[in-house]
């Protein structure tokens, strides 16, 4: 719920901990709406204004998505006629890593055939240009290249994948039921689709440290 | 095995698709064993030179490790008395995304008490100065700052990294049983550990917009 709380600039920026340039930047960019005029020369800025200065921070910061990108996620945040399948869509198809250019050699073609066919066989529903299947892609065909050991198999690393994604898609997606606007619950989805990714990448590299001085012996 | 070829510098940098320059950077910064001179000009470079090559670039284009942190890493794929535990972290600590500075205000601190009790409530051998902690800490601290929906719960993403790195660990550990030196096993782990990440996330993100479509009646 909107907190009838207005603030002037130099607070704002005490409060998120955007200096002020970054925030006159957004607002420039038309990634913050603009505050409301008190006189000529200054303007009030609310709670909607503090949340949308954290969600920006978290896609520049965290899913380390370029400004313009940032503006294209955050105009589907704020249309209600957006699907949310394509809100989210537009969320993880700007995250990084962006795959780099195909390696077209036999390795990237081989590699290229074994994702589509893993998406067959999985039966997933993937658009033809979702940038994860050249990221996938790239990686198999490096790990070709080195020669490098099996692993537990990409089925393995799959069904993990779907089992986690089957609970948090439906869990970020906005109810509606607990009085915040659709904007608010957008928003929370949008940070939850970025911060989850950085969250499984830092307690994969965790979980390995611990099966590694379990398995190795470390210190 | 070593196989006995040897080629110039202009076929190494055709069969490694890395440029002539590039590799004449990496010889100069010790990253790659000079090649066998041919005459005063001239040197020749083998399979040897080839493998590391393609590690190196695994290591700096999927990986993101700095030149100067790869010459890190490689310096204990080749000193046999390195265990594969430190072997492994070297790697592991320099892999991006890194830890920005930690924000210490309530709920960084509240974030990194969360990570602390997680790791102690799993049991995990981790180090105090692993960067994963302050990833995981500045994640979830972004996390509460937006309000985000709560997702799957960090213990569902924990054991399913658990199970992986279990998986994972053993089975990209040189097993020595093949005709491979050490030094290809070490560098074929290596490889495995920094493209499996890779792979992790790509399959995240496609299990991530299956899921979406069924949930949300995509496209």
């Amino acid at each position: 719920m909107e907190e009838a709380v207005a603030v002037q600039m130099a607070e704002l920026s005490r409060r998120s901990r955007v200096p002020v340039a970054t925030i006159k930047y957004y607002l420039r960019e038309g990634l913050l709406p603009p505050g409301t005029p008190t006189s000529a020369t200054r303007a009030e800025y609310g709670e909607a204004h503090l949340r949308r200065l954290r969600l920006i921070r978290a896609l520049v910061e965290i899913g380390e998505i370029p400004v313009a990108a940032v503006g294209h996620i955050l105009a589907r945040v704020d249309d209600e006629s957006v699907s949310l399948h394509d809100m989210f869509g537009a969320v993880q198809y700007s995250l990084r890593p962006q795959p780099t250019r195909p390696i077209l050699d036999a390795d990237g073609q081989a590699a290229s055939h074994e994702v589509d066919e893993l998406i067959a066989e999985l039966g997933w529903r993937i658009t033809p240009d979702a940038p994860a299947r050249a990221l996938l892609a790239s990686a198999l065909a490096a790990l070709r290249r080195a020669d490098a050991p099996q692993g537990p198999g990409l089925h393995a690393y799959a069904s993990a994948m779907a089992a986690l994604a089957a609970k948090e898609v439906p869990s970020v997606a906005p109810s509606g039921s607990d009085g915040k606007s659709r904007v608010e619950l957008a928003e929370g989805a949008v940070a939850a689709m970025v911060l989850y990714e950085r969250v499984l990448v830092a307690l994969r590299r965790l979980a390995q440290e611990d099966a590694s001085a379990r398995f190795f012996g470390g210190r």
